[in-house]
C-alpha cells in the first residue's frame, strides 16, 4: 500500500548550448595551479570518454536559477492537471540559490521556494514554501520529505523542484567544469486515492556521510592562484567520489529495493543522476551483481551526453524526458518499478523505489 | 495524543558584545543614500525605544554559522543525554550559510548540516544531514518537519539547529543593521514514549505568505550608492513587515491553538521570535484579544534586549535560557503548555503548541 504518487512532472532545458569544442581555447590548469601539459584536444577527448558529455546547457544571463525552477513547475503543475491553490507544500532544492551571471554571491534572501511561489501567482498562504539543501540528491529527497508530509496528514499535494545553475560557480582553469550544466526538474507528489494504492512510492533510503566525506564535494578557490582568496567555486574531489559513490550507491539501491519487497527482475528503470557516464554505469552494473543478475539492456536512460551533469535537476529531468517520450527507446509503462537514485555533495545517497 | 517531544535543548551565545553606542561612529543613511540629519544619538535612541535592543552578540571572526551550530547542537545532545550515532536526522535551519568574516560569499556546499555532523564526529550514515531555508521562523519550522518524520515512521530522534551570523551580511550604512546579531539554538526532537503521550508537540500551523510579501526581506544594495551594485546585504521594509506581523502572526498562532483544543487560560508562555520588542507586545496583545483576554504577566519572556535579532536562533535559544533557569523569573514547569512562534522572510509565519 502506497501513500504517495507522481501526478506530474515538468522541465525546463536552458536555451544556450555549450559543445565541447568551445573549451578549446581554455587555460586548464592542476590544482596546484601548473600548466596541464596535454593539449586542450587531449584533455577534452579523455574528458569526453570518461563522462560521456558532448555538450551541456546553460540558461540564458537574464535568468537565475528561480526562474529554471518556475519554468519547470509551471509544466508539472499542467501537467498533473492540479490547481495551484491546492498545493500545501513546495519544496525546492538547489545548492547556491540565484547567482546572478557575473557577480559571486549567492542570493538565498528569501528562499527560492518563495520566489517561485511568487512567480506562480499562487495566494493561498497554506502552501508552505521552503528550500532544502542535500547537495545533487536534493530532489530525490524532497520526494521523501513531501511522502513524509503526506503519510502524517499535513499535506496531501506537494511540488518537488530541483533547479541549478552551476554555469555560475565553475572554476574555468578546472577541468572538471566541463561536467557541470544547468537545468530544473519538478513533479507534483499527491495523496493516493484509495483505489489506486498499487501505484506511488513503495519505499526509499536516504544516507549522509560525513566522517571522511563531507568535503569530497566543497567550496574553494580556483586553480589559478591570482585570482581572490576569497572567491571559490565549485570543487570535487573526482576520483575519491568516484570510489565513494561506486562503493555505497549500489547498497543504498539495494536497501531501498529490499525494503520495497520487490523482485530485482521487476525493476524496468534505474533514472540515477548523471554525474558521470563512466560511474553511472559501474554503479548500475554493481547494483545487479548485488542480485547476481546481469545488467538488463535500456534499463538505465540517459541524458548526461547532451545536457551534462545539473546537479539536483538530473532526475527530474531525465524523468520527464522519458515520460514524455523525449527520449529514443525510452518509455515507462502503467505497472512499471522504477527507481530514481541519487549521490551528491554531504555525502549524499538516496534511493526511491516506485510503482507507475 | 502527541507523537514527537523535546527532550533536550542547547544555545550558543557569542562572545562578542556590541553595545548600542559603539554605533555612535557609523555613517547612516537614507535608502536613496542621502544623509539622515539627526545626530546618531537621536537615531540610536529612536531605534532602542522602538525594538528593546540595548546591545547584541557577534561571533568572533574565527567561526561561521556552522560552528554555532556545532555548540548548540553538542550541548542540546548533552542535555537529551542521548548517543548522537542514534540520530536520524541533523535538520540545520538558516538564511545566509557560512560566510566568513570579511567576506561576501555564502559557502554552502557542503550543507551545514553535513558540517554539524562531522563535527560532531557521528559515523552513522543513516543520520541524514540537510539545511532548510524558510526565513526566521527556520529553526520552529525544522521541529514541524521532525515531527512529520517521526509521525510517518520514517524517524526516532531528530537534532534540528537554528544557527545564524547576520553580523556578516549587514550594511553598516543601514540603521536597520543595529537589529541583527548571531547565535545559535538547538534541540532534540523525540519519539514519544507509550505512557507519556500527554507532552510534546500538541500542534502547529505553518504559512508562506508570496502575493504582496515575498520581497519584504531580501538581498539587496548598500544604501552607500558609491558601493558595488553586485555586493548585496540583508535588507527589509521594516514598516510593511511590522503591519504584515500584526495583522497575520496572532491569527496564525490562534490557529495552532484552536487545533490543540486547548483553552487560552492555559497558555503559560509564548516563545516569540525576537525581532523586535514594540511589534512582538504587539503580536501578543492582539493574541489575547482574539480571546477577549488581557495579556498574562510574563508570559512572554525575552531576550532581545541583551541579544538582539539572530533570526533562526532566538526562539531555540530563548527556550534554553527559560528552561534552563537563566533568564529571571521566567521559568516552565512539566504539565505547562508554551507557544512557540515565528516570523520572517519569506513570508514565513508558524506557531507550535506544546505541553511540557
Amino acid at each position: 500500500m502506497t501513500s504517495s504518487i507522481i501526478t506530474g512532472t515538468g522541465s525546463y532545458i536552458p536555451t544556450i548550448k555549450k559543445e565541447n569544442e568551445k573549451f578549446l581555447p581554455h587555460r586548464f590548469l592542476n590544482a596546484d595551479g601548473t600548466e596541464i601539459p596535454n593539449p586542450n584536444e587531449i584533455i577534452i577527448e579523455k574528458f569526453k570518454s570518461i563522462t560521456g558529455i558532448e555538450e551541456r546547457r546553460y540558461a540564458d544571463n537574464k535568468y537565475n536559477t528561480s526562474d529554471l525552477g518556475y519554468f519547470a513547475a509551471k509544466e508539472a503543475i499542467k501537467d498533473a492537471n492540479i490547481d495551484p491553490e491546492e498545493l500545501d507544500y513546495i519544496i525546492l532544492a538547489h545548492n547556491f540559490g540565484d547567482v546572478k551571471s557575473a557577480a559571486i554571491q549567492s542570493d538565498i534572501l528569501p528562499s527560492l521556494a518563495t520566489r517561485v511561489k511568487y512567480r506562480l501567482g499562487i495566494k493561498n498562504p497554506n502552501c508552505v514554501a521552503y528550500d532544502i539543501l542535500f547537495g545533487c540528491p536534493g530532489w530525490v529527497e524532497g520526494v521523501i520529505q513531501a511522502q513524509a508530509f503526506i503519510k502524517s496528514g499535513i499535506a496531501k499535494k506537494v511540488l518537488v523542484i530541483g533547479a541549478e545553475t552551476l554555469s555560475r560557480v565553475l572554476d574555468k582553469h578546472d577541468r572538471d567544469s566541463m561536467i557541470y550544466s544547468d537545468g530544473a526538474g519538478a513533479c507534483i507528489v499527491e495523496k493516493v486515492k484509495d483505489n489506486e494504492e498499487s501505484s506511488g512510492i513503495l519505499s526509499h533510503a536516504s544516507q549522509t556521510f560525513t566522517k571522511e566525506e563531507a568535503y569530497f564535494l566543497f567550496f574553494g578557490n580556483s586553480f589559478d592562484k591570482n585570482e581572490h582568496p576569497d572567491v571559490r567555486y565549485i570543487k570535487m574531489h573526482g576520483r575519491k567520489i568516484y570510489e565513494f559513490a561506486l562503493n555505497n550507491v549500489p547498497n543504498a539501491m539495494k536497501t531501498a529495493l529490499d525494503r520495497s519487497g520487490i523482485d530485482i527482475d521487476d525493476v524496468k528503470k534505474v533514472f540515477i543522476h548523471q554525474a558521470n557516464e563512466k560511474m553511472d554505469e559501474a554503479i548500475i552494473k554493481r547494483f545487479f551483481r548485488l542480485y547476481k543478475k546481469p545488467i538488463p539492456e535500456g534499463v538505465m536512460p540517459m541524458s548526461i551526453h547532451k545536457l551534462g551533469n545539473s546537479s539536483v535537476a538530473t532526475v527530474p529531468t531525465l524523468l520527464d524526458l522519458v515520460l514524455k517520450g523525449n527520449i529514443e527507446d525510452q518509455e515507462v509503462k502503467k505497472g512499471d518499478v522504477i527507481i530514481l537514485a541519487s549521490v551528491g555533495a554531504g555525502m549524499n545517497i538516496n534511493a526511491i523505489v516506485y510503482r507507475y
